[in-house]
């Protein structure tokens, strides 16, 4: 039997650091007793697991700048595991009672599951689909900037599968919603997990039908078509608008449709 | 101002259908006067409802036998409206409390939220993604009969994507884990809502290194290979397995691959 294992060590919901920018873990003993843990699975043969913490997030969601400074300094691997070790610890601060009957809930199956002690309801951690969509009309490029961004930041739109539609009508209900026009053509690009809170982004290209468009004001401050040209300048960091960071699907899209 | 309203006639999350096969509608007169309505659009200018059940649905997710039979005899645009009708309402009867702190929580905006009563914590219907995934070796497609299936009957593999992992990091895991082989070259073909309870089913193809299996016995039952002409006679109704039905996006990801 091996009993080698490592804690990530979480403050709240942010991760703690090293002088070379990596994630710090501690070890069994810095969690309390009573600690519900989480495990995240087997890396260089210690078990990994991750604490749930008093509290989960509070802030709204896609919104803290600590954290977007701080994910730019991680390394991809340990991104991906403080990513997915978030995810689920924020989940499980955020679950202790059963949504069905009101009872306490407890962590079960290693933190992929909580139970009710009461009604015996099962939870399972929840990952939120979301269309992030670019839009292109006669060789330009629809990108937003939405309420209370930084001046400058402009982005692919992006919003919630709601139940009942599949991710192509998801992307035509989101840019009729935001921009006012319709789309045709809706295309898969790439994916990726977004954990704040937990969100599967689902990154797809389509075609406008028109450039004219009617902005929901309620939701963006500005919507407007870029050239080739500009979107090139901006990944590059001088064009006309601040493109998303580098660890975001946004700027993957850009570099995709650049590419093409 | 128009008054004009009709409500889904449930019995508890069962639809009503008329002698024509399609759904029954009444009006505001016929739900309780505390019932929580959900509202699912606007059809033929009159405003669309779904009132709230006692309970929420119980049952396995994906094995409702009588639900099954009943959606082969509804139209596409009635299999629509009750499939995000019934997410939605099944959602609401199995969320009447705060999972943050255990108080009341009510329906709010129109049934696409609820609210606590007590933390004021806001909470959304929830879409749990899924991927479904053709995977292809040297002509052949894999195909597999989940535990508790009725004999003979078989269908692409599935499962949640989990916290954490991309659809294609998903599609690899799944079938590492019920197939015991690894894919590559993941791509995406199709995208389905499916109300049971709500999950958003993500169609994939991907190419098996090999066809040495190694069975999840505690979720298969069978995986096998099948030739494009056993794919063919048995979407046909004639092939050596039973095919899944034409309303399951199975069904559309094996003619896919059958016309490619
Ligand atoms: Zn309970
Ligand atoms: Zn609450």
């Amino acid at each position: 039997m091996n009993w080698k294992a490592r804690v990530l060590t979480l403050d709240g919901l942010m991760p703690s650091l090293d002088d070379a920018n990596r994630l710090v873990w501690g070890t069994l003993a810095d969690v309390p007793e009573d600690a519900e843990l989480c495990f995240l699975g087997l890396d260089e043969g210690k078990a990994c697991f991750a604490a749930v913490p008093p509290r989960g997030d509070a802030t709204p969601r896609m919104a803290n700048p600590q954290l977007w400074s701080l994910m730019s300094t991680l390394q991809p691997d340990d991104l991906a595991i403080y990513g997915g070790a978030r995810s689920l610890a924020d989940w499980h601060a955020r679950h202790r009672f059963c949504a069905q009957c009101g009872g306490d809930t407890k962590l079960a199956k290693g933190g992929w599951q909580r139970n009710c002690t009461a009604c015996e309801a099962s939870h399972f951690p929840r990952t939120d689909p979301v269309t992030i969509m670019l839009v292109e009309h006669e060789g330009r490029l629809m990108l937003g900037r939405g309420l209370g961004w930084p001046e400058g930041r402009f982005s692919a739109l992006a919003g919630f599968v709601e139940p009942g539609e599949s991710i192509e009508e998801g992307v035509a209900r989101e840019v009729l919603e935001e921009a006012g026009v319709r789309v045709r053509d809706v295309t898969y690009v790439a994916s990726q997990p977004w954990p704040f809170p937990s969100q599967l982004m689902i990154g797809c290209h389509s075609h406008a039908d028109s450039d004219e468009l009617t902005i929901d004001e309620t939701e963006m401050a500005e919507v407007e078509f870029f050239t080739c040209e500009q979107v090139g300048a901006a990944l590059e960091g001088n064009g006309p608008f601040v493109a998303p960071p580098p660890h975001a699907i946004a700027h993957h899209l850009l570099q995709w449709w650049m590419e093409r």
